[in-house]
């Protein structure tokens, strides 16, 4: 807020109160057509796609509360959709040295390649979707969700 | 896209692919802190609150089905939010004229009362949380949000 354009404080408040309700409807609305696109196209589920997502960054492989953090869900349901993805080829449990009990989960040559297929028909959709936004609005975008996530993050 | 400044599509698509994911990540972490914040604060549930909030904007109430929609969660899940909103003295079923089985639900006097100050603190939060947004980059971000619905809607 500037001296040379005042907003009264209540105004401010409904106003990020309105920037906040958008975000969540932007973020769903896609969400539910990724969801679907992703169940149609692909045969396969969002969260499904998201923990092949998490191992594919991690090429060494990571443990299954590595991944539960990275996924920021429940530990529960992760361990059924790898189960899922080891018992179809693509994901494989690796033996860590020196401890027999521990092992890390990772994408096989097969699940990086379906991977790849995924993750390059989301990149697509997210171009459609987000069509309407040239290159310099995403980074304007970008910029100003960033203030919001620094403070966010640290709440 | 201008001439001037020309950006190659495969970098466009990769601008608008973090968008998104900057998009995403904003969403779940408010989301998150405002689960948190409305059950140790308010002891209520974020579905609880989304319930009320939606009949709020209803004076004669809703049928289920139209809170259904509303909310775009199964009807399953709100039966049982409303059957205790309805235990707790906060939502009355008044009876539909010249339909004897259907009814609909709204707010009480009391959950009017009670969803208001539950309004006042989820607005303080968003306001905390998104502080750092002035008002003008909060409407900023709603007019680039804007062109993102605007295409979501009709896919």
């Amino acid at each position: 807020m500037t001296l040379a354009n005042p907003i009264p404080e209540a105004d401010s408040s409904k106003m990020r109160l309105r920037a906040w309700l958008k975000i969540l409807k932007t973020s769903s609305l896609i969400e539910k057509s990724l969801r679907e696109r992703m169940r149609e196209t692909c045969t396969t589920t969002l969260p499904r796609f998201d923990v092949m997502s998490a191992l594919a960054r991690a090429e060494k492989g990571l443990k299954m509360s590595q991944l539960s953090l990275a996924l920021k869900v429940s530990n529960g349901n992760v361990t059924g959709i790898v189960d899922r993805l080891v018992t179809d080829g693509f994901v494989v449990r690796v033996a860590v040295d020196g401890d027999r009990r521990a092992h890390l989960v990772r994408l096989s040559i097969k699940g990086q390649q379906q991977f790849a297929l995924y993750a390059l028909a989301h990149e697509r959709w997210i171009d459609e979707m987000l069509g309407d936004l040239s290159p310099q609005d995403a980074e304007a975008l970008i910029n100003l969700l960033g203030a919001v996530i620094d403070k966010g993050d640290d709440i």
